[in-house]
This record gives structure tokens, sequence and C-alpha cells, in this order.
């Protein structure tokens, strides 16, 4: 099983070497293709409450806890991951969104929330459901998939 | 009929003098309560591509345009509107929504998604039906409402 952590300033060259390729194919993610370092590390780093990563001496994936709404919705929070491809198949995403579970309960949320998970990524949407979380929405044609064309994306959702 | 224009500078003082008992008052809107006025003007102008006004001469309304996901997701706008107490009932926001949406599709949307519309704002979900939008998810008890407790709420969308 990896270890997972808190990122340190020192880790982003090598999160962003794993996370630059996922956002370029446009294929998961619903972040702008072209979107710089900088704005990537805003939103990957900068703006979620915690983020961590996987590691087993390599590093293996990360992700970030966020809150998804504020006010009255601001006991819900939203967590996005990635694995590195040498780690697929591992049980990484697995161990990642168990931790940001337990994590997340920790730091005082009642659910988590994905906003777009692609109906095209069949074995995403299988793993979440596996972690206990439900489809509560699909939105039609919401996601402009370079390969795939439109496909509709799952809101998913887990009371903790 | 209201007449709709974008917002200028000069009007911030008193949209501001309208949506802050909205964001106060926290029952429709998930925003912070204390949310400062620098924080929802960033929100309510700086943010969303467009916004605009409700006005007879008075100011009856106003609502902003937004991009709701980039990449893939980026042709789903999002739009939120707040209409003055005083103009409840005359159709301002029927009126606020459907220019928002001739207008997202001008400017290349090709859908409108409403991110939580709580259950416990039936006026709003009955308007948004019959302005062609379908409740496509229902996240449970998303919104801690001050005077109802845990609400549900909805994801709402049109295609355009």
């Amino acid at each position: 099983m990896p270890q997972i952590r808190r990122v340190e300033p020192a880790d982003w060259p090598i999160l962003w070497r794993m996370l630059e390729p996922v956002f370029r194919a446009g294929e998961t993610y619903a972040v702008a293709r072209d979107i710089s370092e900088a704005a990537a590390k805003t939103m990957w780093i900068d703006t979620p409450v915690e983020t961590y990563l996987a590691t087993d001496g390599d590093i293996l994936g990360t992700f970030y806890i966020k809150t998804n709404h504020q006010g009255g919705g601001a006991h819900v929070c939203n967590c996005g991951y990635v694995t590195a491809p040498m780690a697929q198949g591992r049980g990484v995403a697995s161990a990642m969104c168990t931790f940001s579970q337990t994590r997340a309960r920790e730091l005082g949320y009642r659910a988590m929330q994905f906003n777009m998970v692609l109906a095209s990524n069949g074995g995403a949407i299988a793993l979440w459901q596996k972690l206990g979380f439900d489809i509560v929405g699909t939105l039609p044609a919401a996601f402009d998939h370079p390969r795939l064309g439109m496909v509709d994306g799952h809101v998913m959702w887990k009371t903790l």
C-alpha cells in the first residue's frame, strides 16, 4: 500500500509532470487543456484546503480536498485524484479516495461531491461506486471529449 | 417589461444593496453569509463573463453569466439571478432568465447549468421548469438552511 502524506512546496515539479499530460489530454478533467503551470498550481495546491500525494518512494498519485460550495453548502467537499500512469491498477486511486474520505470527516465535512465524472470513464465510475458513491445526477452531453465527442457527465455523491 | 442592460462600474453600490441582504440571509445562495463586499463584487462582477441588471428606472434585479466548467465542459454556462424584494412577482426573474438564455447562445454556450437550486425554493424550481430547465440531479441534505435545517439541492439543466 502506498504511503500518503501532505504535499510540500518542493513536490510541485514532480506533481506537475504527472498532472500536465492529464490536463493536456483533456479526457478526464474539466480543465483548460492549455492551462498554465501557475494556474494548475493554484488549482491543485493553493485553492484546496489540503493536497496530498501517494508514494512508495516514487510518486504514485496526488489528490486535493476542497470545499465544493460555500455558505449553507460548506459541509460538502470535493476531491480530485490523479494516478501516475506507471502506477495504474495497483489500488492507488482506491487508497487515495479512502484516505480522503477519512480526512474529510476529520476536517468536518459531511459529504463529498464529484461534480463531473465522465460517463466515458467507466473505471472511475466503478471505483467510486465501490467506495460508496452514488450517481445522483447526469448532465447530458456535458463534456466535449477530444476522441469521443460529447459525453455525459455524472454528479457523484457520498454522505460521510 | 423591464429593460435589461450590462452592468457598469457605477452600478455596484446599488447592486450590493440588493445582493447583501440575500447573501446575509443565507437562504438561497451557497455563498458565505459573512462574505465581504469586495469578495461579492469579485463573484458577481469580475469573475463572470457578463453581468446585467433589469431596470424600469429603479433597479429591479441582476444576473451574471459565467462558464461553469473549463476544458471539455466550457460549452456549459452558469447564471445567478437576484430580484429586488420590491420587484417580486412582476416577471423580473423570468425576463432575466429568458434574456440570459438568448445571450448565452450568442456567447456560444450550448447548455446552462444551475449547480444547486434548493428544494425549499419551490418558486424558483417552478419558474426554471417553466423556462425549460429539468432537474437532472438531487444532492441530499446539501444545504444547511438557517430556518429549515438540511435541505436537498437540485442540479438543473437546459440544453440551449
